[in-house]
């Protein structure tokens, strides 16, 4: 008789707890103290686990300053590894972010790494020494990408993803693999084998999803730079969940092959590609990253990889008040109305951007886009109507997690000439939206990155800001601007009817208790035209550098 | 009551007619007499019909060179669009590869060009004056694109294709467009409107398709650069039948959009995707087109089309004997065993190579892939059951042309399910082949375009040796070698049962008359790994002077 979800989740996490070393476990006046306060970013400053060495090595430098530091033998990467593993060990016994733990074996190669650059003078490739965390749908050989599917458990992987031998040849240092929702379809990473992972800034808000564990743990300095994946929001979200930079490619700059993401083989190809990405405290880390991809020749591992590396790619010409940044600013998907905070940071975002000078921002309408976008997406989502999914879950009596319970439903398989007509629509769409750029001559678009703040768990309203993107596949990412205020709990919803369901949920967040969204990170998203990532990630630093005004006091450049 | 498409076709074939100048018409001794002999190569320089002048601009003078001598001021773009309008003319009355005539316009076009040109000082683009002929599935405003089908004429185009807008922007001078098969999945150009394109080198043998028509235009002199479309072979094989160079570019090089297929729209997505490339008489002016399209932003064009141009690809770098140009051959697909004199002359090709220095020629075995290959291109080609196409031609009552009657049936479509299995299967060929690429460091391969030498009318056997490249998205190119002698009538076939019925088919072509083939053109194929559109065109050129040797003795630098 196959054994139950209940057994398996029991035993997978009983394998999880045993890889952490005794010596990292928190003493219970943190595990259980924590609970009570909103925030546990404080906690591995306090608990006493990391040297103040480690606390210097995990905080105070970025993922560009330590791959400096190894690459030229300054700091040793067993240090930089185990100080990153002592701190993913907290963020999990706080947020519950980790899947798969691998200390052991990073500190053995973290040492190889060490005595070969001592050796030779020369580093591994352009990431030396650095740890990287990633989303538990990449196989690592050896361990599970269970994806939180009971299913799926103690059947470790037999290859990596291409992206992960990309990563090793390049130095890196994997540690950890992060936690997904159930079925990567949802905005809460909870699932039955793992639990839920929550936001440490204030674990009553979401940590975001899917890529969610990749967030928590980023957050909580638990590693340096993470790499999610993105088919609606799942990069961007966590991101703006945890006040972070995350950047969604466009499909063929990262290698996605080899990933467990549930589906059958061949199917993302009749629907919406999914990418790989980086998650990072600023955008020279996500830059990084996507340089030492596309300097590793990913295109002889990964068939839809294109063979243009970074190098290669059309830089951000630069600017001058002859020459300014076009800034398309788009103010609502013309579905769900942002709500009055994220109203206000548009406008405070454009009026920075408008003050930092070598910047032209132009007001772009699409809200007559932004239904169809939304309805074109969900029919491609559905194409399978589920029936994977559910199989999947069949295997073991496993149950949906409670917030896919009642949204995610058997549905028959779509047929062909369906399909067909949403590839159509969709191309149909990308060419509009390639008028728009072409027409008004725009560098980069900004826009929300949702309609509102960051929620409560399981109460993310609506993805269409971030996966009309994916629909479209157009590279974006989202960067951090600054807190939530107690002042923007003012401002009042409109007059009138909501536009539609989501709207009026939607306007429900607003009418809830508004002083849980203070303090929290508020984000808004860039995007480019599509494949023009090095001109997205050039373009997001130098917003990075015209927003940070916003980010100390009450909106010194703000009209309001 | 609709019109039947025998009065369809005689109209549309009167209003052809009709378009060319009264000037141009060919003496009935030629129009007639040329019937009796197999090549009508050498009539526009016996007609009388071109001027000393124009016979040089036609037959002297590649694309290349014109093109310089056009932005140079040197040569009128009026007497070069006028020279290729009346040798087109011709070439229509000879082998019927014209479909839209518009010399006129072209005239028109072509004189203000010369004003421009002489006002500013500067050219119009890279294509400044060049006329260009393309395949009649592209779009022109106020001109058919009816492919043939009676129920498409008539119903001129409002837009352009976005290749069009671009060869327009660039400066070229479109003046005529070419035939095509019914469906575009034949591989004589037949149908019912326009009829059958005949070979000019000997009206014995095919002219090839789908972009016959373009074959044989460019044979005849009567276009520089033609534009052709491939979806399994179809720039390729008309290429090889009329000793032209003809480049098969990866989807995303070239633009697409706005094109007249017959398949309805997204179909393409589910299926596989057909590239536009050049037919021209030398890999250069295939290289100047391809570097032209790469230059006009194509990706502002065609929401498909990649930011890459062409001097943004990675070049293939200088050869020398330390780092040699690293060719595969490829002799076989191990579904048709090519005939004696193919495989004789892949043979002759290596040895030359060899022979020529800074090229490392390796062995490849492809044969456990080619069947495969063949499979699911021909599962990916059959997901709508041909019903689009039988649907137009109910439209007017149309038949199959006799060479599709019988191949072509009204299947049910396919299954989704048995489209993603068929997506997944093309994707982990792309992933075996990549691996071939990776292991061997091959910069390209060399294969046979076909099994058999270009046979009789409606003769030809299997795609799959041009086929399968389309399924796995590689860029390919076609290089005419040497022509079919006495000598290659020689050679018999393998003892033993032949491996399928296909390659029974391929054995009667040798058992029939073998001296139909003498002095038709013997070409090879070229492939690069995926999007390596420039190293693939740049090995063309050192291919094609490494191989000139072989075109004038009997083998010197064969080992046979």
């Amino acid at each position: 008789m196959p054994e139950i979800w209940q057994d398996i989740a029991e035993r997978k996490q009983r394998q999880r707890a045993e890889r952490i070393p005794k010596a990292w476990l928190l003493r219970s006046e943190y595990s259980n103290g924590a609970s009570s306060s909103k925030s546990v970013l404080d906690v591995p400053r306090k608990c006493g686990i990391l040297t103040s060495r480690e606390l210097h090595i995990t905080e105070d430098l970025d993922a560009t300053n330590l791959v400096a530091q190894l690459a030229a033998g300054k700091i040793k990467s067993v240090d930089v590894v185990t100080a990153f593993c002592k701190r993913a060990a907290i963020a999990q016994q706080l947020v519950n972010c980790l899947t798969e733990i691998f200390f052991e074996d990073a500190i053995s190669r973290a040492k190889e790494l060490d005595e070969q650059l001592e050796k030779t003078g020369k580093p591994v490739g352009l990431l030396h020494g650095l740890p990287i965390s990633i989303k538990d749908s990449f196989k690592v050989k050896g361990y599970d990408a269970s994806v939180g599917v009971a299913g799926f458990c103690f059947k470790p992987a037999t290859i990596n993803s291409a992206l992960v031998d990309l990563l090793l040849e390049q130095g890196a240092v994997l540690y950890c693999k992060t936690n997904v929702p159930l079925t990567m379809m949802a905005l809460d990473s909870h699932n039955n084998v793992f639990g839920r992972t929550l936001n440490p800034a204030n674990r009553l808000l979401t940590a975001g999803g899917s890529s969610g564990g990749e967030g928590a743990l980023v957050a909580m300095r638990g590693s340096p730079l993470g790499i999610g994946t993105d088919v609606g929001g799942s990069i961007r979200i966590p991101a703006m969940c945890n006040g972070l930079v995350g950047v969604k490619p466009s499909h063929g700059r990262v290698p996605y092959a080899g990933q467990e993401g549930g589906a059958l083989p061949g199917s993302s190809k009749l629907g919406i590609e999914s990418t790989a990405g980086p998650i990072a405290r600023n955008v020279r880390d996500c830059e990084m990253l996507l340089r030492a991809v596309g300097a590793g020749n990913p295109w002889l591992l990964d068939p839809d990889v294109l063979p243009q590396s970074w190098a290669q790619q059309s830089p951000l010409t630069v600017q001058s008040p002859s020459q300014p940044l076009r800034v398309g600013i788009v103010r609502t998907d013309g579905h769900v109305t942002p709500l009055p905070p994220i109203q206000r940071l548009i406008d405070e975002v454009a009026s920075a951007l408008q003050a930092y000078g070598a910047v032209e921002v132009i007001e772009v309408d699409i809200s007559s886009l932004g239904p169809r976008l939304l309805k074109v997406f969900n029919g491609v989502m559905s194409i399978d109507g589920a029936n994977t999914w559910f199989d999947h879950l069949e295997l073991t009596g496993e149950p949906l997690s409670p917030w896919l319970a009642g949204r995610l439903k058997r549905r028959p398989q779509k047929p062909l000439d369906e399909v067909r007509k949403l590839q159509a629509q969709k191309l149909d769409l990308q060419s509009e939206v390639q008028r728009i750029w072409r027409e008004n001559n725009l560098n980069i678009m900004v826009l929300p990155v949702a309609p509102h703040p960051t929620p409560k768990t399981d109460s993310w309203n609506t993805t269409n800001y971030t996966s009309a993107l994916n629909l479209l596949d157009l590279p974006s990412g989202v960067l951090p601007v600054r807190k939530f205020r107690a002042a923007d709990a003012q401002g009042e919803l409109p007059d009138g009817p909501p536009l539609n369901g989501w709207d009026k949920i939607n306007r429900g967040i607003w009418t809830d208790d508004r002083d849980v969204f203070i303090g929290s990170m508020m984000s808004v998203q860039v995007v480019a035209p599509k494949l023009m990532d090095r001109k997205l990630v050039e373009s997001m630093a130098v917003l990075e550098k015209a927003l940070a005004p916003l980010k100390d006091g009450p909106g010194k450049a703000s009209k309001l």
